[in-house]
């Protein structure tokens, strides 16, 4: 139990599987340096899905889902350098990490030594408090883990930009994607569709690689510059020695090598979907050009606030479907079938 | 059949798995821009054993290995700018490429993008010569693919860096080893004991990763501060998150995931090894700490004579067994036992 709490509503699941349902919740009230947020919209990320289905095996219920949040600034700790009441601001996947290690003081505290703590499904750092997500009327964060929302961009198309925008931003820098470069996004979903607009406003030439041809109208009119279907007969072959960097968002088993000799000398693919098999690699796909196979996942605070700051400048956004808070199990259902273009985001006023 | 050639003594083996006997091969005579070696001293590389025994499926017979080699140069080519009859200088893995890809043009010809000619177990660029090695009195090679050995190296234990050393030098110097750096080497084998010895003389922490105990005082006599066997109860637990670099000359399907938790933070692993079975890789081994998982071949001709000339700086050469040229069979056997510390090179003047 929190000591000084203040109640709030949210969507929850019970148990692995079941359908989500408004609870009542408790948020710590803002402490020195936390500050209190009115949650606007929250984007609906794969993992939620994952995670409310108990995919990966450690999940707390009653479970609110959720680290795609944007909102409004409506109270703040007595210590808060960085926001007052009335900022536009946006939570991602982490609400903490232990701050001291090499990776925190370096800013990357997505690859903290000792614990980063998760937005939810996770326990915060006194080992006893469930975190819960966005999928509620308001949270409590610490000010170091809330970035700010430029003035350009509306809450609701920035709220994907979180997760999604932040897991491909940062591996799109980290490897250098910009003019001269050949910058592939396999698959495009809510990742890969961000992957394309993030690379091309960088500079980076982009293909999209998916299955078939029925997203190349999009893909085309996201910046790409090409499209291959991999189950077009000839676009395999012309896909071949090309790209100095695939950002992969899908990750199958099946395909690693595929992909590898679409890399040219030096070229990266890099993970960021995580599926739960090991992968077939081949070292004779590794060897002969020199190439790498890496992963990433999600960035970061001062990398994050730098990729809200890039999208504000290209006023990029997320290209989304706003449903209202009751619809979203009925969007769960949609989303294992793929069926969204390209991100659901939750209008959380919609909730009484 | 060559048009202006010269006759000299080698060691082949006629068919798959056959033992090495003494035949008689042509060699051409040098064109413009060749030079004739007299072959002094030849490495035995473990790739020799697996072409002999057509481990990898396009062995040509009779073949002649070895791309280890150092010797004098006897008759040069009218063209010939790099060097003059009595130069000491080595051939390694490779006798041609076809010098206009942007791979050949950045001096990296082990990459070529079109073909690159293997020093033996290969074809010439004419599509009809079998190209045959360094276990033979002498060769004409291109002097592109021609490097001078430091007059302080003895020609025997410069022989092993035409392949062993470059191939380790090359991902060292890729991958950044050099102060500050700590780089694991898996494996103490020929491959391995020249990574140790090179990433000492860059200036990097050097650790060996081997199966038991047995190498531990040879790897720290050679420049290894750390010393782990994976066979030992605490070891793999010494090893965590420790390597910015691991060299892996091994490669064994089993251990990957293993290595890969021995990485820190943007830790890549690199394999110069080839096992033919595909390795495992879990995406949640590189996905949490941003690894890489890369692999590299030889090096260029560029690169080549810089890392002779750093092994020339150093002091560094090979350490080896030289061995008599009707004692290759016998080699071979103990080759396939591990039992050489750290490689057997060939006298080629013990033939008549």
């Amino acid at each position: 139990m929190l000591k000084t709490a203040l109640k709030t509503r949210a969507f929850a699941a019970a148990a692995p599987g079941e359908p989500l349902k408004e609870i009542e919740i408790e948020r710590r009230e803002p402490g020195a340096t936390d500050v209190l947020i009115d949650i606007k919209f929250c984007g609906v990320c794969h993992s939620d899905v994952h995670q409310v289905h108990d995919d990966w095996g450690r999940a707390i219920f009653p479970m609110v889902p959720g680290h795609e949040i944007t909102g409004i600034v409506s109270k703040v700790g007595t210590q808060v350098k960085k926001y007052k009441v009335g900022d536009r601001v946006g939570v991602g996947c982490m609400v903490d990490s232990c701050k001291e290690c090499a990776s925190c003081k370096d800013g990357l505290e997505q690859y903290c030594e000792n614990r980063m703590v998760l937005t939810y499904n996770d326990i915060e750092l006194d080992n006893e408090t469930p975190t819960r997500g966005g999928y509620s009327k308001q949270i409590t964060v610490d000010e170091r883990f809330v970035a700010r929302i430029p003035d350009g961009l509306p809450l609701d198309k920035a709220a994907p930009l979180l997760c999604a925008g932040i897991t491909t931003f940062s591996p799109l820098m980290h490897w250098g994607a910009g003019p001269g470069k050949a910058v592939a996004v396999v698959g495009l979903g809510g990742l890969g569709h961000m992957a394309v607009k993030l690379a091309k406003a960088m500079g980076a030439d982009v293909t999209v690689i998916s299955r078939s041809l029925a997203k190349k109208d999009d893909a085309l009119s996201m910046g790409a510059t090409d499209y291959l279907a991999t189950a077009e007969a000839d676009h395999l072959e012309k896909g071949k020695n090309r790209f100095d960097l695939i950002i992969n968002t899908v990750s199958s088993a099946a395909d690693m090598n595929m992909y590898m000799a679409m890399l040219r000398r030096d070229g990266v693919m890099v993970l960021v979907g995580a599926p739960s098999e090991a992968l077939p690699v081949h070292p004779f796909s590794l060897i002969p050009k020199r190439l790498s196979l890496a992963g990433s996942t999600i960035g970061g605070m001062k990398e994050t606030q730098e990729m809200l700051d890039f999208c504000g400048k290209h006023d990029i956004g997320a290209e989304i479907e706003v449903i209202p808070m009751d619809k979203i199990n009925e969007s769960f259902e949609r989303l294992l079938k793929s069926d969204v273009r390209y991100r659901f985001v939750i209008d959380i006023e919609s909730m009484k």
